[in-house]
């Protein structure tokens, strides 16, 4: 029954979301059980000028380096 | 620097919930990218009487047969 | 498909969130289409003393008057 | 005091949103009480390679076949 | 660590953004605690016809009259 | 008009939350405008069992050293 609301930065691919999805929902039915039919994946784009660490947006902050994926 | 927030029918136990939040943070990494350290996973617990589904209640519902956790 | 949030302060009564569940649903369903066996409704009970308007903390505040349940 | 957020798929028009906030309003002071006046509506707009089911976005699904309105 | 959701009618500009994301931040640490490294602050922008209350989207009603900004 | 939602670790005071409340809401009108009476803040307390950063539980995590309240 698991209902997941991921919030991330506007800028995903659909490939991407598309894996997170997958591998989310397969993550949380390994895990806390259920059925994988019932488990819904949200994404709501976060822009940068919307996101502020620190009391700073992420648009006035230099870009982190980039991280490979993860194996 | 996804946060994710994951709202399930209360009743998990803790060691369900620390073995999502590192399964579901492995998922977010290496699907989205970034970095392990700033993904935040968030349980939020819903009571069956909390939460309805076409109309009715869960808990006025019976329960499911127990689905056994995904390989 | 719709998912239906709602924050209300705590103290309804499950009877309460019964009839509402059905009737939102109904609603929903009846101004938007789709099926009910889709939507889905989420009570999130908050206390008093975490909600405020105007600054003020709801606990703090004198209780409204009754207000006769709508026809 | 209930605030209501409504989750749905993009592409509803201003005469439905408009017609679910009456309906949903009307449908939450019925059963929980209150005063009208108080009670909030948010819609929040989801598009279908947003929102994963199963694992697998809507917008790879095929379309669902549609649904009459509820009368 | 709080993380604070701010959702707001759409039009505000970024500079009212990043003044109320630091202000927020300050807020936040001044009576929470914390460090205000660990403080997000998300905005969500919400259109008119996307909020209503009372029943009745802000697209409908007639706009408020000015306000001045607090000192 | 803006609504704030704040989640927070649960355990801070009454006291607490009723300064964040006043100081939030004043640190929105001033950057953001609109009307004080308008503004909501809501408050989430979330567990720390119900909390992960980088995949792991704040309850399974070592306390962090206490942080003074800013000035």
């Amino acid at each position: 029954m698991p209902t997941v609301h991921v919030q991330l930065f506007k800028g995903r691919t659909a490939d991407q979301k598309r894996a997170a999805a997958a591998a989310i929902t397969e993550a949380v039915v390994a895990t806390l059980g259920g059925n994988a039919a019932t488990v819904d994946v949200i994404f709501h784009d976060i822009e940068r000028h919307d996101w502020a660490t620190g009391g700073k947006l992420w648009s006035d902050q230099p870009p982190a380096p980039p991280t490979p994926a993860a194996p």
